[in-house]
C-alpha cells in the first residue's frame, strides 16, 4: 500500500520544468516515509496516533493516514473537519474551541455524521458544546484543554483542569472524554507531569480519563516526557519544514514540501527575483535566516518577500541561473503555504505523477 | 454614485455581532473616501490613476475605481488580469515580468479580448511577450521596467532602460510602451530623475516614451519627484493599513479592512486567545509591534500567532473581554490578509450590509 492508492491521478504529461509557476511541489516516497516512520513509532509505544490534517489539508492523505493505522483525524477548524466528514471519515478531534451560535450549528450538523469530539478550556465553551450535543440528539466527547506551559489555550493547574472536567461531565449534551495539550518544543516533561497530575486527581474524583492527548512535531521523536500519554496529535510530520529542521525533528532529506518557483528577473549580477513572494510563501521567518533554496542552486537565501516577488541572494551560488528557471524552495513552516493553493504537484524525485485539488481552500472558518 | 452601485448585495439579517469569525469587513463609506480623495488629487496634478486590484481583489471595486475617474487598472499577476478581463475591463497592466510558455499562453488569450499591457526588465522577457502578441495577433505595449532604488527588478541605469526599450521597438509582436518603477518609500525623488532621464535619452534615440509610471502608496500625498510621471498606480490606498499609517499616509481613521475575529479562550487574566491566527492574519509583522485591534479594546496588541491562534495581551485593557466577544483588528499590511479570504463583508460603521465572494481567491498563479 502506498499513497498513491489514495488519489485518482490524472497524468499532466508534464516534466517539472513545465509546471506553471508558483505551486506547491510533493514527493510521494518522502510522504510514505514520514508516515511509516511516525506510525511505527506510534504503534511501538503504544500511542494511538491522531494526525492533524491541517497540515496537508488533503482528505486523501488523512485517509492513507487511517489506513496505515492512525486512531483517527485531529483538525485545527470546523471547515476542515467537513471536508474530513465529507470524505467519510468518522473519527475527528476539532483541537479549537467551537464559539459562536453559528459554528454551534456547524458542529450539531457535524455530530449527527460523523463521531466528533472537540477541546474546551473554560465552562463557556463546554456550555456552548453541550447545547450543540443536544440539537444533534446525541453526547459530544469533550477534552479538557491544559496550558502545561506553551502559553497559549487551556486551563492552568490541574485544579481547575479537573474542575472543568467536572462541569463537562453534569453538563447535559458532552461527556468527558480526557485532557489534551499542546505542549512549547522541549516542554514535554513538564506536559506530562501536569497531565498525571490531572488524571490522577480525576480519578480521585471518580472520572475516569479515557485519552490523555498530547501534541507537536518538533519533539515527536524524543522519549521522555509520554508517561501519561494515549495519544499524540503530531501534523506537520508528513511535509516537514525548515523550522522543524532547526528543531532537530527531521532534516532536509525528509522535507516533502517544496514551492516550485521561476526565475523572472536578473536585475543585478547577484539578485534573482522569483515569482513567489508572501502570497505563495508566506511573510513568516518563525525566527530562520532567509528561506533555503534546496534544489539546484545551493545555499541560495530568499532573503526579502513582497507580495509576489521573492529576492534571491546568488551571492555564493557558483552557477549562476537564468530567466525561466525553475527553483525549488523548502518553506519555513509548510502548513501556511499549502494553505494559499488550491492545487498540489505530486511528484516522485523529478517525476510528475500528477495533480491535486486543495478540498480545503479559503476554509478560514 | 457610490460604491453600492456596483454590488449585487444580498442582504444578511445580521449585525456584527453576529457574523461567523474570522472575517474581513470593509467599511464602504471609507472606501469612497478613500478612492474620491485619490482620484481628486490625481486629477489636480494631471496624473492618470491606475490603481492595483491586488488588495481588493474585487472586480467591482476595479469597476468603482474606473467610474470614478481611474484611466486602468494594473494587477500582480495573470490570475487577477483574468479576473478583471472577466469583468469586462479592458485596460489592464500587469506589473510583473510574464515568464514560461504556459504564462504566455495565458497572455496571448488576454491580448486577444483585452487591451492588456504588461511589464519587462529584460530582453528575455520581451522577446517572450512579443512572442505571444505574435500569437494574439496585435502588439502588446511593454513598459520598461527601471529599478529605480528599490532593489527589486528593473534596469539598473538609464541607458539599461534605453537600450531595453529599442530592443522591444525592434521586436516583433511588442511595442515600447514608455517606462515604470515601484519607488522605495521616500525614493521618489531619486526616481523621478532617473525616470526623467531615460525618457530624455529615449527621446534622443528618436523613441516617444508614452508613459512614465510610478507606484506605492507610501509616498502618495507627497508632492516632490512628480516631474517626469503620467501615470500613478498605488494599491493598499484603497484600504490602508497599519504599516502606511506608521509610514504617514494614512491614519487609523482611514483604515478600511479590519478582521472580525471571536475570543475564544481567556487562559489567564491578562491573556485573552482570538480565532485569527497566520492563516487569517498572516505572520509577517512588516517592522511593526504586535497588531492593533482598534475597535472595543483601547491598544490591546495581538502579541504573536499560531495558524489558528491568536495572543491579545489584555494587560492595559480596563474593561476585560468574555468568551465569545467579537473584536476588530486593523492588519499590518492588508493586501496579504483579503488574500486569504473567499468572502468580505461590507459594513457601514457597525451596520451589516451584505457579504462579497473574492473572485480571485486562490489565483496563486
Amino acid at each position: 500500500m502506498g499513497i498513491l492508492d489514495f488519489f485518482d491521478l490524472k497524468p499532466l504529461g508534464a516534466i517539472l520544468g513545465d509546471l506553471e509557476t508558483p505551486v506547491p511541489v510533493i514527493d510521494v516516497d518522502i510522504v510514505d516515509a514520514n508516515l511509516k516512520r511516525w506510525q511505527a513509532r506510534s504503534d511501538a509505544l503504544g500511542l494511538a496516533n491522531r494526525p492533524n490534517a491541517k497540515t496537508h489539508k488533503l482528505a486523501e492523505v488523512a485517509k492513507y493516514q487511517l489506513a496505515l493505522g492512525a486512531s483517527g483525524i485531529s483538525v485545527q477548524k470546523l471547515g476542515e473537519a467537513e471536508v474530513v466528514a465529507d470524505a467519510r471519515i468518522s473519527d475527528i478531534l476539532v483541537t479549537f474551541n467551537i464559539v459562536g451560535e453559528l459554528k454551534l450549528v456547524r458542529l450539531a450538523a457535524l455530530a449527527r455524521r460523523t463521531a466528533i469530539s472537540v477541546v474546551a478550556d473554560s465552562a463557556e465553551v463546554a456550555r456552548g458544546i453541550g447545547g450543540a450535543g443536544l440539537v444533534a440528539g446525541c453526547d459530544i466527547a469533550v477534552l479538557v484543554e491544559c496550558d502545561t506551559g506553551a502559553g497559549r489555550n487551556g486551563l492552568q493547574s490541574a485544579d481547575a483542569a479537573v474542575a472543568l472536567a467536572k462541569f463537562v461531565d453534569a453538563t447535559p449534551g458532552v461527556t468527558y472524554g480526557g485532557l489534551m495539550t499542546y505542549s512549547a518544543a522541549g516542554g514535554r516533561v513538564k506536559a506530562d507531569a501536569f497531565l498525571a497530575g490531572a488524571r490522577d486527581l480525576a480519578a480521585a474524583a471518580g472520572l475516569q480519563t479515557a485519552t490523555v492527548g498530547i501534541g507537536g512535531s518538533p519533539d515527536m521523536w524524543k522519549d521522555e516526557g509520554l508517561s501519561s500519554a494515549t495519544e499524540y496529535r503530531a501534523g506537520t510530520y508528513v511535509h516537514f519544514d525548515r523550522s522543524l529542521i532547526a528543531l532537530g525533528a527531521c532534516s532536509y532529506a525528509d522535507c516533502v514540501l517544496s514551492l516550485l518557483a521561476a526565475m523572472v528577473s536578473r536585475p543585478a549580477p547577484e539578485r534573482a527575483i522569483i515569482d513567489a513572494g508572501s502570497k505563495a510563501l508566506t511573510s513568516g521567518p518563525l525566527g530562520l535566516e532567509g528561506y533555503r533554496v534546496v534544489h539546484s542552486l545551493g545555499d541560495a537565501q530568499v532573503y526579502n518577500v513582497n507580495e509576489e516577488h521573492g529576492y534571491l541572494d546568488l551571492s555564493r551560488v557558483d552557477v549562476r541561473p537564468s530567466i525561466g528557471d525553475l527553483v525549488a524552495i523548502t518553506p519555513n513552516h509548510a502548513c501556511p503555504v499549502s494553505n494559499l493553493f488550491d492545487q498540489v504537484i505530486l511528484v516522485r524525485g523529478s517525476e510528475v505523477l500528477g495533480r491535486v485539488g486543495v478540498d480545503a481552500l479559503g476554509l478560514v472558518q
